[in-house]
């Protein structure tokens, strides 16, 4: 068995370098490439993905995995091997059920999707997205329909971000939260609001780019196994996990563009470069779901990077650096960079108001799935329930159901994760401040090693090892919970707004 | 047949989108990869390695290549397809011939000998590298020896680079070329030396930067289709023949290796921005040779960039970018880009000894084959040879023989395709005055089209189709000769140095 364990590593590791390769590609499409590249890279991008799916749903790898797993059963179920038989038998029989064709198809369709959806934002014009999005999303139903097994066709996609998590739990989840976030945020907008108009003023460039580099190398961003880079739309990715990368954007007259983006990357990065050696090149060396890893994000951005102790470290340093906010007491910067204020793009909202999005397009994805909304009646749904959870109305289709490329790259189910996300990143917190007492002094300090230490034995070095459900009741003895999420939100936002 | 061509540029396709994707691994490596990255990138670059290789030595693409030959046989042999099946035939001949045992044997030699090479030219102690290179010689001599109808064993491996060119043209080219080159150094060396000491001092390195793609804009490099960044050892490279990327170093105290760094890899990406479109993902996407290769990154270079007319154009502009050179006047200035003077690297060596560095190595290269030289005694030899054709005797390993990386790669037959650009640069540089009779006047005009459009017309579009010697005998008319190079260099020298 030890032997075919071996042969299992193979296959995995030769997945893992052409996955790993692909990321490249993409992480230079989207930093340098020149546009003349695109129709080359998309060549090489498709070709790289087949050698994946290939390899990823071959018969030898099933077989392997059949003769395996009774070895695994035998083993400690927290073992490495046992988990990794386990995490590779669970892709492998949903990759094995997704006929070619269907990929091929939804390849072409999101490929297309994608490029119309940017000329559709550009134009502002719903029309020329929609016929691809009439095609994407009957896609998706027919790719939930090849899991018959799963109770609702949300299911089945969700799963595939948040392996085992049901529609049913999430949708418990957020209508536990919906109406009391609404509530706060109501609650806030009766007060007088805070003033953040130093955040927009001209910072020079160059020294926004140095100081988010001076705050995540203290967090402990490797630098000898990172880069950053600038890219239009921030995000991380990894070549292994000794080369995992952040982008970030700066924005010459609004510093917290970068410097939220770049603590908000720098936390998944910190959970890539934390993973296990011994789970590098396998089915294991990503995180456990994208809502663990935005946990690990909107940590480090909003539960740190958002806290006064953070800034009674960063602030006058930051002023020294900008000697433009001189006259700007920490107390007021403080309440300026966590200002509430109901906006029309997710990106930008803040967090108070970030999950109120996210239910609007879980809503909208599951009715378009369930066949109870049509795709054109989209910009019209959504422009009534962005006056309903945040009161105000988007005055064109770019700015409304327009604004996110997700849907146009068929991914469908994705956006609940970054509410998830939020939520675990409390539960964690809350864990974390109790075996840490002195955290907040620690922060204060501007001192991060006990947390990312905490970090990486409970969390990053796991890798995909467990369940998102499983890790979270593991480390925190309950299950994703929108508890600790509301009483953070309404501790921090009464000691701002008096509530 | 139609059909089967359509298969053939579907398997071409397949290996240029992995290879493209393999060179864009690198070119990340060379520029921008953090260090941990370095193992995983390994694992990627062999694996892509190996499915290019069983790819192009698969018995589908044999059988195909001979059901085609009697088609292509049929065809206007300067075909597009004529020349795909034929060059494609001639690299699976080669190909199929070499073990996989030996090709992984080569590859795992390499890479660590590249490894020992980095750290014995850092520590200039050959000892480090002796063994590495004593296991890459006999490899090479292996290699040699799966092609039994070479005449010589260098044959085999010059061919990889040059097709079709012989040791003994090479030899007799050189044996031609040596004594009149030494004859030229030696008749500079009794005139007074001229002045380059204001090349070095501070130069911003930014403005550096600025004025090298000011410079490279105006020969007509296509941003569209490519980029500049910097690496420590600068290289051109391509991921399609419309994204074709170059990369630079600049030295801040020495303007030189910016300047004709920039200008020589524009050169290549020039030729490789200009293959014909129905070249692009076959076996033709390249360039004819790496001489031809050369011949464009020299011709850029030194025949236009170490010009009077260029400078008569760009030389106030770079002293408007450099007021330090204000007091330099221009006849000054020319005479020291061109100052010619015997030294240890070849990189830095200027045209007149440039390619006595070339002969050295390539004697020693033949001998090492031929099992004349031990590894062992390289360096005592390196030296011998370097006082007797430069007059310069290397005062460590380090200057010497450790200095360049290739034959740690196992490239042994490559060093010769450098002088032989050097010779085709000429060639087609008389042809090219012949043809737009008035070059320089435009030159001193900062014009470029025509120069641009001749090279695109007659090199650059026929990518691989042709044989170097071929493609240069079909332009200029007579086969590769080093009778112009000879003229060019002694009508310039002699201005220059009055003999």
């Amino acid at each position: 068995m030890e032997k075919k364990i071996g042969q299992l590593k193979a296959i995995l590791a030769e997945i893992s370098d052409l996955s790993n390769a692909a990321a490249l590609l993409d992480w230079d499409q989207q930093t340098y490439m020149p546009p003349g590249g695109a129709e080359a890279r998309g060549n090489q991008m498709a070709l790289l993905g087949r050698l994946v799916h290939e390899r990823a749903t071959s018969s030898k790898l099933g077989k392997l995995l059949d003769e395996l797993k009774p070895y695994a059963a035998s083993l400690d179920p927290d073992s490495d091997d046992a988990r990794l038989v386990k995490v590779t038998a669970r892709g492998y029989e949903k990759a094995v059920r997704v006929p070619t064709k269907h990929v091929v198809e939804f390849s072409l369709a999101t490929t297309l999707g994608q490029q119309a959806w940017v000329e559709a934002r550009a134009k502002s014009d719903f029309s020329i997205f929609r016929p691809h999005l009439e095609k994407i999303v009957p896609l998706r139903q027919e790719y939930a329909s090849f899991f018959p097994n799963f109770e609702h066709p949300y299911d089945a996609l969700l799963d595939d971000f948040e392996p085992n998590m049901k529609t049913a739990d999430v949708k418990a989840i957020f209508d536990d939260l919906r109406p009391r976030q609404v509530e706060l945020i109501q609650a806030i907008a009766r007060q007088p609001q805070v003033d953040d108009s130093f955040l927009h003023q001209p910072f020079d460039e160059k020294k926004q780019w140095d100081f988010g580099v001076q705050v995540i190398t203290r967090f402990g961003y490797d630098w000898n196994c990172g880069r950053q880079d600038k890219a239009p739309h921030p995000f991380t990715t990894s070549f292994g996990i000794r080369d995992v990368r952040i982008t970030t954007r700066v924005a010459p007259g609004f510093i917290n563009s970068m410097l939220f983006g770049t603590m908000h990357e720098c936390g998944h990065a910190l959970y890539g470069q934390g993973v296990a050696p011994e789970l590098d090149r396998t089915s294991l060396e990503g995180g456990a779901s994208l809502a663990v890893h935005e946990s690990q994000s909107r940590m480090w951005e909003n539960l740190v990077g958002r806290s006064f102790p953070f800034w009674q470290y960063f602030y006058p340093r930051l002023q020294e650096t900008f000697p433009q906010l001189a006259a700007v007491p920490l107390e007021k910067f403080y309440k300026g960079i966590n200002k509430v204020q109901p906006s029309l793009i997710r990106v930008e909202a803040d967090e108070a108001t970030y999950n109120l999005h996210i239910m609007l397009r879980l809503e909208m994805e599951i009715a378009m799935l369930e066949g109870k909304v049509e795709v054109k009646e989209l910009p019209a749904l959504w422009n009534a329930r962005m006056k309903e959870y945040l009161g105000v109305t988007p005055p064109n289709d770019a700015q409304g159901v327009l604004q996110d490329i997700h849907w146009s790259g068929g991914s469908i189910g994705y956006f609940s994760t970054y509410a998830l996300g939020n939520l675990v990143s409390v539960q964690l917190w809350e864990k974390i401040n109790q075996d840490i007492p002195d955290l907040q002094e620690q922060i204060r300090q501007g001192k991060f090693e006990a947390l990312l230490d905490w970090l990486r034995q409970k969390i990053h070095r796991h890798g995909g090892k467990f369940e998102p459900q499983e890790l979270v009741q593991k480390v925190t003895g309950s299950r994703i919970d929108p508890a600790p999420y509301l009483r953070y939100l309404t501790k921090k936002y009464s000691e701002i707004y008096h509530l």
